[in-house]
């Protein structure tokens, strides 16, 4: 059987797997791992080997990208080849080209879901999903965060919230955290004076979504910029009209503070 | 222990929940389950009943809607209740109200993610992330569907994607097809004559997003209609701008036409 199964083991750690996912595991005759698309904070391999009775092997970015997928794709010629992906194996888009190449090397593949970040945040927070806009990654201050600001105000302006991933570079234990990103975006207000993102504009930071202590504050800019959100990864909502009932959920899941019962429409 | 616990179960059968949601479960002095808000096709409750050694409850919408979910809060007040939830607990909208009337009695409340059908049709789809604009719902044709006309036709113009959930009443065993969400749209399209859904419009159609047997065919209207996509549930993407590398995923996982090659921007 030639066969690649891309598996997403979802968020923070070996638990976030599910059953599915484990079961597909234990049938495979090889079993790969990538750790650098996420982190996953509170991943522990052994624990993962013990419950699914392989040996899981690391694959580098450079093994996969440089190489073209070369080590997976031929063990995938000769079995059934397991690829261990953080979150949900294709909301990053990296692994699309590696499973475009194997369906034309007649290997067969499927997906596994796991939990995606995206809808983790979305969930935690409350909000409609239905009323979210595109979603953008706020990089880091040595990049222009002229795109991030225009979508979050396409977005404002079509009444929808903009969820916003924070960049992080895993390798070097380095992520932008939610007050850095408000002064990425604040530079962009200066030049561009739309007043998006302002001191009084209102926001939602997360801290550790899909972990197991996630923390959520929402609140006006100028509150959350001196607010403690604790460890990474960060990730952050702008909203653009509230529901009532939002609004609710906000001040019950995010500690709003009470002046956003004025906020919605 | 006062303590509301959403667990998501995942898409299309017990073995979609996570390693850590079982746990939970186990750990749980009673526990409920729903099955309105989402379709598992396969689910065996005696399988999950087997695995977490626990007697599972169902709760109707009615016990849920017209009593506020008393039966839930006031299991709640005296121990650990799991509440089991199709896909992600809250990506419907329909448990907020619970979460917050429970965060108000003093109950603490938790969530543990599930697989969202969101993250699944994008995911299998191959289609970037970011490039996806608001979702809707295409309703049955007894309700007009101008929303969900007029959100593709916004998402097109900002060159985005739309993802487009079909309706479905899961007690009468009724699931809007493909072809008959065209027609829906098509009946708007007569009216407002902006070209947005035609038969040269291009789509991806989706059928089992999350289960075993998933199935994905891109092309025009005027070859999707005819196309059979075997059994429920069903939805639809309507792509925006395409870059070169998501015509390659549509034509490698969703048997795209080689016409497609020349529509990439």
């Amino acid at each position: 059987m030639k066969e690649l199964v891309f598996i997403g083991l979802g968020l923070n750690d070996e638990n976030g797997i599910t059953l599915k996912g484990l079961n597909e595991i234990k049938t495979s005759t090889e079993v790969y791992m990538e750790t650098y698309t996420s982190r996953m904070p509170d991943f522990n391999l052994q624990h993962l080997e013990t419950l699914c009775g392989k040996k899981i092997q690391f694959i580098t970015r450079q093994a996969l990208e440089e190489e073209n997928g070369k080590q997976l794709l031929q063990a995938a010629e000769n079995g059934k080849v397991a690829f261990l992906v953080p979150g949900d194996p294709f909301i990053a888009t990296t692994h699309v080209t590696l499973r475009i190449d194997a369906e034309k090397m007649g290997i067969h593949t499927r997906i596994i879901h796991g939990i995606s970040i995206m809808s983790a945040i979305v969930s935690l927070s409350g909000l409609h999903n239905y009323k979210f806009g595109k979603t953008v990654t706020i990089p880091f201050p040595e990049t222009p965060a002229e795109t991030p600001y225009n979508v979050i105000a396409q977005n404002k302006k079509l009444g929808l919230h903009t969820l916003c991933l924070l960049d992080l570079r895993e390798p070097e234990n380095r992520y932008l955290t939610i007050n850095q990103a408000f002064k990425t975006l604040q530079a962009v207000e200066e030049q561009k004076q739309e007043k998006i993102v302002t001191q009084d504009t209102v926001a939602i930071g997360v801290a550790r979504a899909g972990s197991d202590c996630p923390l959520l504050k929402a609140g006006f800019i100028k509150d959350l910029s001196s607010f403690d959100f604790g460890t990474p990864p960060y990730s952050l909502i702008f909203p653009g009209d509230l529901h009532f009932m939002e609004v609710d959920a906000l001040i019950a899941f995010a500690n709003a503070p009470v002046e956003f019962k004025g906020l919605f429409r």
